[in-house]
């Protein structure tokens, strides 16, 4: 039985259960490494969690060199979650084996259940009636997991290497989230916690979505939506999680159960629909995967601005003008400098500046040379009326990235400082820990840098209920 | 002067002399590693151009180990380009020694022209003058320079390390040039020429399109804009240019000279035009710069589609969904499959598949082996309603990619094929060489593969004259 609304403290805490396991039995293993038993297995030892892990098969005796248990009953400890690796009758047996020895939680890995038609959803039945009699809190089916980078806790059937930080990700699709934990890596976008939600047969998107707003670990959220049932509930809990939720929503219908999608104009209408809503009750909808991670990446590196005004400086016009377009179209405010800031600014350039000082602020060939380059920015980011720089430097091998110096600014005048370096991506994998780690999101492109500032200002107004306008 | 609509023929001519000269001269070159003229001359020989290539100072010995000639006239072989690395005033002079030279063609790197204001305008004039007075032709001023990749030839101040390729790119901006070069690198597109147009003082936008309309090395054109008054003679050039012209233009507008950008409302609004008569005349817009490197990918790695009717095959639902989702609210088809290619997909399955066959057509599990997604993809790439592929596959450590397989099947069907991987960058660059030189692009993210259908789709129906819808 699928859990009612309201009961959602119980669902939030077998999830945490779930996320959180002493010792994990994989049910199904096999030692084929084609198999899927196989591979989560293999996944579980290659990600390093800490725990006990126990291969189960009734007839194996052993598998990557350590022993296979015949049955659940057989091992020696209580067992608390189990990863279950076989088909989609099979996985109805399992869950009710697991209830039977005292495991409360589960992940049905198998496919073949509502997404296929009449035959599966009566199978869903079956399995939402065996974890229900038999007290198993599960995830899935139909999915490839879930990870909690914070234990290094595995359980899909890909061996991953995932950076560790605060984002946490909700995926309805186990392809896409995959695609997202790749990008991220190469992001270097730090992963807490991962889930593929799949068919939701025993927790909704609103009890993952209280899960993460709880969790400590999270800082931000991420959410993955083709369509759900439980929309309404989903977007009044995320109202409530003072965490930003990030939302990529594509404009498949509730209705279709297979991969059909309705035809562009129903769905751009009711994809509409959506967003309004998710911006009403303060989740942040992106357009991209791209989006979705350089959005995720400022909430989690960045402190947010004390309010909406954007300064933008570089040496190079290109860039800046790119990210104040792409500002200026979603309606954000790139205000004029004060007085004083252009007095001081003119007189950092001596007589005579070849260029007009404004903001966007270009402060051209005077800017690579890094100690000017602080200079100007100091006084720039300093300006009353500017609550968030986005600072621009072009890469020239003959000049270092003045990320000491920006790191300097950002700890004196107190305010966020996206940066954004548009270099080649070894270069800026080198740049980046530094500035990261001193609050300071890197993007080598100005339109990633757009976006972050657009998420720090939006989620800032939603806190601060200030108007953007 | 600036040259007369028309008068093109000569202006290519002119272009083309710059792009391929025997020797280069330095003018203004510099032994502080920090100055321009250094740099210029650096970035020179770290291209490895073979043509001879001369520094030139009124005082120095030597450079770099390299003779330096004390002015133009010493120089003991004729020059056919003159790169001038002196600031704006200096600069007039310099071209003026050039035409007394006998060399013909320059960069005029320095800025504090037009851009600055009124005393610029005048200096701007009187180096129109010089360069018509005394036969020379330029590129600039307030400009990078260009690179023309195919001979080593980078006459910017920044030593870049380019991949090669037929992908060329004019920019209005030095710094989102510069941008766009690092992502091309990064994602591997080749590069075969590349224009900082800057003031265009000398030649128009029109100038330079019809330049690599005609160059053989060019076989798909960027265009970066920011606003420009040739623009009705430009797109009626473009119209006449078979190769893909893809145009990444902000809101920026003409009567701003400096960074200024007009209001959102006036911006939004004209943007709008510029993109409705870009369309009409057959250039292709693109909305970020990761869309134009994927559309120039697309179009200087794969065949045209004779068609307009995309298939998307995957074994993981969720990227296909995502690509789906694009391409449908941009109004492209994603047709049904015919009867006989359900037969044999269903064939090829066996008894009781878990899932419906459709496209996009998600084949789950059954994809991992990559000889079986060869079969399905085979016969769906087949499907006489299907013009062009995008074919999808997750990578898991215990399987291969199925590149071979892919390039068999669009060598069998020739149709063209869109690769997409997503994968960590690492693995991409791996299976990126093969799987391009067989004429299929590679993305990491659904969005990008589905930014290069869109763009092959749009540009093959304009040379075809077809409709889309």
């Amino acid at each position: 039985m699928k859990r009612e609304e309201g009961s959602d403290h119980g669902a939030v805490e077998a999830i945490r259960s779930i996320f959180y396991p002493q010792t994990v039995a994989v049910i199904g293993v096999s030692d084929s490494f084609q198999r899927v038993g196989y591979n989560l297995f293999e996944s579980l030892l290659f990600g390093g969690f800490k725990g006990n892990i126990y291969p189960v098969h009734p007839r194996l005796k052993t598998v990557l060199g350590r022993k296979v248990y015949n049955s659940l009953s057989e091992i020696p400890e209580k067992v608390d979650l189990a990863i279950i690796g076989l088909n989609e009758k099979a996985t109805i047996s399992a869950l009710k084996e697991c209830g039977k020895n005292g495991v409360r939680g589960a992940v049905c890995v198998a496919g073949g259940y509502r997404e296929i038609g009449e035959e599966g959803e009566g199978l869903e039945k079956l399995l939402q009636e065996a974890a229900s009699c038999y007290g198993v809190s599960f995830i899935g089916p139909n999915t490839l997991g879930f990870i909690n980078n914070e234990i290094d806790l595995n359980t899909t059937f890909y061996p991953l290497n995932l950076p560790k930080g605060s984002a946490s990700f909700i995926s309805q699709s186990g392809g896409l989230g995959l695609t997202f934990l790749h990008q991220a890596a190469d992001a270097g976008l730090g992963i807490n916690k991962w889930i593929g939600a799949g068919n939701r047969s025993n927790f909704t998107f609103t009890n993952y979505l209280s899960f993460l707003g709880e969790d400590e670990g999270t800082s931000a959220i991420g959410l993955f939506l083709e369509g759900t049932e439980d929309a309404s509930s989903m977007v009044h809990r995320a109202s409530r999680i003072n965490k930003p939720v990030v939302v990529y929503k594509i404009g498949r219908s509730d209705k279709v159960s297979s991969s059909t999608l309705t035809h562009t104009g129903t769905m751009s209408g009711s994809y509409q629909v959506y967003r309004d809503i998710f911006s009403q009750f303060g989740l942040y909808t992106v357009d991209t995967i791209m989006e979705l991670i350089a959005s995720l990446k400022a909430f989690t590196v960045s402190a947010l601005p004390g309010g909406a005004k954007i300064g933008i400086m570089t040496h190079t016009a290109g860039p800046s003008i790119v990210a104040a377009d792409m500002l200026y179209s979603r309606g954000y405010s790139i205000p004029e400098l004060t007085e004083d800031t252009l007095k001081g600014l003119y007189k950092i350039a001596g007589e005579n500046p070849p260029i007009v000082f404004q903001n966007p602020l270009d402060v051209a060939g005077m800017g690579f040379e890094t100690g000017t380059f602080k200079d100007y920015l100091e006084l720039f980011a300093g300006d009353p009326g500017v609550d968030l720089v986005l600072a621009i430097y072009c890469q020239h091998k003959n000049w270092r990235f003045p990320s000491p110096e920006i790191i300097q600014v950002k700890e004196k005048v107190k305010k966020p400082i996206i940066a954004c370096y548009p270099s080649p991506g070894t270069l800026l994998e080198k740049e980046r820990p530094l500035l990261e780690c001193h609050g300071i999101p890197l993007f080598g492109t100005p339109e990633e840098a757009a976006w972050a500032a657009s998420a720090l200002v939006e989620h800032a107004a939603r806190l601060g209920g200030r108007s953007l306008t």
